[in-house]
């Protein structure tokens, strides 16, 4: 199977990306991770990305905060399907960052999540690796049902509280 | 090959998401197009979404304005990836729409591209397909290469006028 | 007496929407509270909607945050008034739930209050079920006057702290 | 049956508001007009509101833009639900009126819909009209079918245009 | 002289409206206290500010949060020049009330200060009364230049520290 | 009497700032204009300030757009009130010249009204000069009743069109 | 002297860009002007970057909208200063452009001027060329004075018409 | 060597300076630290400005906070370059001060970096007085590389960790 890549533009991003991680060990998927900057490691970063389809890798999932270039900057040298997560940062709420990794022009698309959504990113990755994958599509459909099921479990619940 | 389904909310979205079909057609990628809305044929979207990996379908592609819920219900009835394309409205300039295409809540991403970046999400789209795709994958690649070309004329000609 | 049936995407929001219960409790205005989600429920919370009416709800209250489509989801699918709440969460301070649960499509509108403004959902809803019921008309009367004599005590108080 | 005041800060918000008047005429839910302002009229505002029950009104409607006050202001001074339209002005896309109409403190509700959305107001206010009243309940719905209905003869004509 | 009144919203607005309260004291211009809802106790609110001028009151400064309408409901009913201070609460970060209190339609403006101004505001005021008052600019001045020699000792302090 | 001086940072503020002209104008209040900007001609900007009291100014009106300064710098360099508009250009809709007006650091006040609001900042000068002069008080409250007329008169006619 | 480089991301830029053209004409500041994309050219953008200071390049003004990565993906290969000039697109009235040129991590300078802003672009760079040449800031300084009496002369005609 | 001035608006901002102190301090680059604010001290940043060239100043820092117009205040009185740091304060999380640093008009540029970027604002400066500088420069190039060289080593000891 694909591997799955998860850059992340600097250490103190990983509480956060350690969501994604959790995702794909629970689904058993292949990834590696990296600590790769668009601005501080350029050189790696696009040796990465241009590199990535020949080293077995998926999709890529990219995550930075503020000015987030780093999505876009491993889109520019890939034809592999880049997921962008916006990190809320220290000021403007993740505005900043959600921006920088969405607005992307014409030719080069990032797949953005939601600001902190690294859960979603590696769903939404898996989500690309099954389209083709009846085993993996499987597994995210059990997953889906589960989740359905612990709300109305909890909707059990409060149903017994207040009704 | 996966079809693309490309579903938008308004036939008012008609000439953002055209630059989405020229792609497709570019590409000889097998798609179709449907208007369906989240909120005024909620049962015709849910029944697209769940019969649409069984319908031969690899991505979805939904585009809507203003509290843009399209790409998110598709997106909670089915494991296919699902693209979303904010569509800028008489108000907000687009704020609406992205916000509410990428906030989307832990358990069920939607793949966000740019406000009106019907054309990336196309390309997006591709390179999913494209991921156990080699001959997809070296259109692609043919594509950036182009890109980058027409770049670099039009920055040969710049040097002409001014340098 | 119709009832308002309150409903939250997920358990994280009941500390908010308990404000509302308080006030329906006052008001010893029948209700019920569940727990569905737009996304990770969608047939439950469309079965809940499609059947609203007939179960003798008056009034629906939703509360949802991030891409809050929780208010429209069931608005799509019932007659009834929909009050939605947009819950602010850890980005964006609450702009992008008010964003998605307000600016909705012509033909499907979703009565919004204020972010976080569960008291008000509450209040707003008796007041749509007092249109006709003139005791419940005067139960808000008396609670309007309440509170502004509560407001003029407090004017006195601080008339005597500096004046 | 009770009717609907739809009243607007200013004339120059008649365009906008005709679309709910088109409502009111094709439901045939009787309604009356005004212009009054929160700032130029404040005591023709308040005394509407207050005398707004016993004139034989079920819903308010209050359209205004900029600092939009007028729904606030009648809401401060009546039991009756009062929907406010943020009105887009000339300046800020119409954020300020949907902040200054939605943003309402504890005990006084406003239900707000869309930047501009007039027709949503409409069909809102005879949602609640319509919570005893089985007829117009019913008329809601065949809308709410046709609507549904025109979205699929859209989606037919597209389907034989792109598949 | 004439009086300046300070009007609050809620008395939670107190610690903000304190360091007016200090500006007045400090310049021994007299000035009274209230709070006041536009939307709690509107009839109050108008009465205040039909009758400020009568009762010798100069100035009016009026504090409130989220859809801040004091200022405005004030400024509707008196030729007093209405001072608004727009209140930071939980959500938005004081944006509401900044663009409640400062859009106000033609005809009747209201001199807005930062969020949380509240220091600003009593300046303001006292600004407004020393226009024809040479003792009041007088202190003004001496204030002014007692600021600026504050900052002067500050620079020669990080003069030592660092240079 | 006092004067009002209107400063306004570029020729191209006229079209908004000449809505204040009308107002003095229209009141008979005596009034300069200048053009001077807080970047462009700063000395001359602090010396007009500087001088503004001596030289029988009362209340001085400030216009500016985009990092719109020009209001802070005069009131670094008076005690007279000043008045700013935020003017609107070509980007951002008007909220930067907002923000950079109204944000002003304690001690150094600046009344604010809306963006493009000439005609509101004449008629706030206009109130402060009136605190202590019945007549042109008196002329304030004679256009309030104008104007409230005026929208009396045009509710009569919607009256007459729609009900 | 050392040469300005003027890399723009699309030639769509050019009538935005030729404001900074025009200010190096009129000063005889050396310049070369292309059109590199840090999205579609990101190896020609990385080697003009790296090669710039030995190229005789003194100072870089980079041009780009959305999420305007060009300046950031510039500064990231060479330790020349980096002039970033975001530019207004068909959504979100250059915020996003803004937002993702000015919010670099520490490390990698940019250098941000207003949206839009070429002129100014071009105005800084001279500035830092200028640092240690005498005669370009002299130049500048006339510059300035000249700005500075062309704002005197509005202002002597408009003391003609008003005054 | 030329030395760099670095301005802030109030000691409150010094937390924040202090980074970019630290940075003038590895590089043994000379500086100064003042206290001066737009505001308050107006003539002093004036004086200090326009005899910041002949003080053997080569760049000016200025960090300002909520409508900083500390940064254009020194811009409009020297033709050195300076640069902006908007510091985040207790409201809108650093939007005001950005805007209010960036949104400079034409013939005025301030180069502005991120909110709180003090870091960056002392290497923008070494960067602009590197361009003739040799040494300077290769400083430059080598705290680059060693930057680079930290987060490669981060990227080591993730990778043991996950991979």
């Amino acid at each position: 199977m694909k591997k799955v890549a998860i850059i992340m533009g600097s250490d103190s991003d990983l509480p956060v990306v350690e969501k994604a991680i959790d995702v794909f060990k629970q689904y058993q998927v292949p990834f590696e991770v990296h600590i790769y900057s668009a601005h501080r490691t350029p050189d790696k970063t696009r040796d990465f990305a241009v590199n990535a389809r020949k080293n077995n890798i998926g999709v890529i999932i990219a995550a930075a905060g503020k000015a987030a270039h780093l999505a876009g900057a491993i889109a520019a040298n890939t034809t592999l399907p880049v997921i962008g997560i916006p990190i809320k940062s220290s000021t403007l709420d993740g505005l900043d960052a959600l921006l920088s990794t969405v607005q992307m022009p014409s030719g080069v698309p990032v797949a953005t999540v939601a600001i902190d959504g690294a859960q979603n990113s590696a769903i939404l990755a898996i989500q690309m690796l099954a389209i083709e994958d009846e085993t993996l599509a499987q597994k995210l459909q059990k997953s889906k049902e589960e989740n359905e099921q612990k709300i109305l479990e909890k909707d059990s619940k409060i149903l017994e509280k207040y009704n």
